[in-house]
């Protein structure tokens, strides 16, 4: 290319971030939390994972948990148990001490979703390492950050993949410091596409209640999230868009994010705005990857690494938030109550 | 306003801040690399400023710049001169060892800017503190960014306020640092009200090189400054926008910059998108105040307090720029390379 001389060579334009980097910035806060909280020689907390499926993605995806948690001072212990004794192997472990947090790999009944969602459920509210019990869910989704108001020491607890989205939207800082917390997405216009209860439906409300004018995407259409005009409005409100489809949200979005779970939905190239960031959390590939490097400012490929990350992190939140032993000493007690601070 | 019980209550919306937090930031950051450059016990840098129009805003701007620069180890020499001696005066500092840095106020000729243009070009390059010598401002539109190529040790200087005004997006983080630098406004939309050779066009250029997508509007009309799809052009090109108005490129503006010089010009709120970021620099309120609080996300109402900070920022530039006396140290030599590194 012709150019002056002396003119700086033209940069990469797309930068790529992996998971990996964002994940080990947040495995290193919780080790640290964790230390803070219990002091030196404190036992392993263990977190319970249970296994009641035959999905081979899930037992990868065990493996792959088993393998951080004991790379970062946390004990794995996967229960295979059969669907049947899953309910009373959850309550036994709800009562077991040893045990600090529970997570269970869904969908269970894959033709019974109400039975999934009774399981869910079941998970003691000090133990929901997902943040999948009813109180977390209601709480997400009306932006109420705390258990306890009006003293606010205990964070309610956020669903995993929705938020490592978040964090990884606060490492490209997207979510903009200089704002109120609270506020940092003000301005920012979001398309998530993929509506499910797990993952795109928290994210969007999550992402809409910290400011940003968010379209989520599914194959019935497109929804609105949004707390209004000048943000006023102290949650997120939902406004169906009749007759809206991609070609009219992707360009205007400053930031794609893609969670459709099969193999041949790629989000279409032309639509993405010059500069936008795209993230996927499909565990297929939902973006083209050599064309949306030539449009991107930054594209995340893959999110399953802070997911397991942010997985440590509410364990290490559930334990912050126990009653304080006795004895429990004041740096400990300041640790625990600025733990995570700011998110 | 009605809410759920425990919901976060919700904070301000718009972020106000002032050039003052902006401007001290880069003082402090001028007088530690002034102290890492020249050692212990070196005299203070002086400025020399020539005024030689009788504006009272001048000499108001002036009285400003010499008390930030005694607080902060700089003389400030204001010297007022006949306009017939201006150009003697000029010549004799640029060959007085004693005089760091050069400023003129400007316009002095007013029915002549080429007279002024020939002023301009009267300073010594390496005391060119304004960066307004031709081979300043040719380096700033080709966007190059050394004085030196290819040992590039020696940054070329950019105009005051267009820099100042780059300083305070860096502050309010729409620099992303996340992406390589020089590409860094990547995504960003930015409309800049006011395309003066001294400020509208330098800043609309500076800013589409590092990759924003610029809209530079004034009375004639609106031109596009940008280095195309993908930013894939090493500098900025122009395109003219026939029949584009404020009301085509506000509603798409991530950021609204205005500077224009009269009491009575407004930026149409109601065109501002939710959320936006506005920056005033004109010396009159281009903004309505309590309007723009109640849509934009971060409202800097002016920006003369970080231009003077920026002038000293240049000024320590052009003492790192100089050629290496004798016995330089290494400390001191490592301090002159790395003086203001990235920016």
């Amino acid at each position: 290319m012709a150019s002056a001389a002396g003119a700086q060579p033209v940069p990469k334009t797309c930068k790529v971030i992996l998971a990996e980097t964002i994940a080990k910035k947040l495995l290193q806060e919780a080790r640290e939390t964790l230390a803070s909280i219990q002091g030196p020689n404190a036992p392993r907390p263990t977190l319970a994972a249970f296994l009641a499926n035959d999905d081979p993605a899930a037992v990868q995806y065990a493996s792959w948990s088993k393998k951080t948690c004991e790379e970062n001072g946390f004990n794995f212990d996967l229960r295979q148990v059969d669907k049947e004794d899953l309910e009373e192997a959850i309550v036994a472990a709800n009562n077991d001490d040893t045990v600090d947090g529970i997570l269970v790999y869904y969908p269970i009944w894959r033709n019974n979703q109400q039975q999934d969602r009774y399981i869910q459920e079941t998970v003691a509210l000090h133990k929901d390492v997902e943040g999948l019990c009813h109180t977390h869910l209601f709480n997400m989704y009306h932006n109420i950050r705390f258990l306890d108001p009006p003293h606010n020491t205990k964070k309610s607890i956020l669903p995993c993949t929705p938020l490592a989205i978040v964090k990884a939207l606060e490492h490209l800082q997207i979510y903009n410091p200089i704002l109120e917390y609270g506020n940092r997405l003000f301005g920012k216009t979001i398309t998530v596409i993929n509506r499910s209860e797990v993952n795109g439906r928290p994210l969007a409300a999550l992402l809409a209640n910290d400011g940003a004018t968010v379209y989520s995407v599914d194959i019935t259409g497109v929804q609105l999230f949004t707390r209004g005009s000048g943000i006023r409005q102290p949650r997120h409100q939902v406004h169906d868009k009749p007759g809206w489809g991609l070609k009219d949200v992707l360009p205007l979005s400053d930031v794609i994010i893609s969670g459709v779970p099969t193999e041949d939905f790629k989000v279409p190239t032309d639509l993405i705005r010059d500069g936008a960031v795209c993230i996927n959390f499909s565990s297929h590939r939902n973006f083209d990857g050599p064309a949306v490097k030539e449009k991107a400012s930054i594209y995340v490929p893959s999110i399953g690494k802070v997911t397991i990350a942010v997985l440590l992190r509410n364990l290490v939140r559930l334990i912050a938030n126990r009653p304080r032993p006795e004895g429990t000493s004041e740096a400990a007690e300041k640790a625990r109550n600025e733990a995570f601070k700011d998110g």
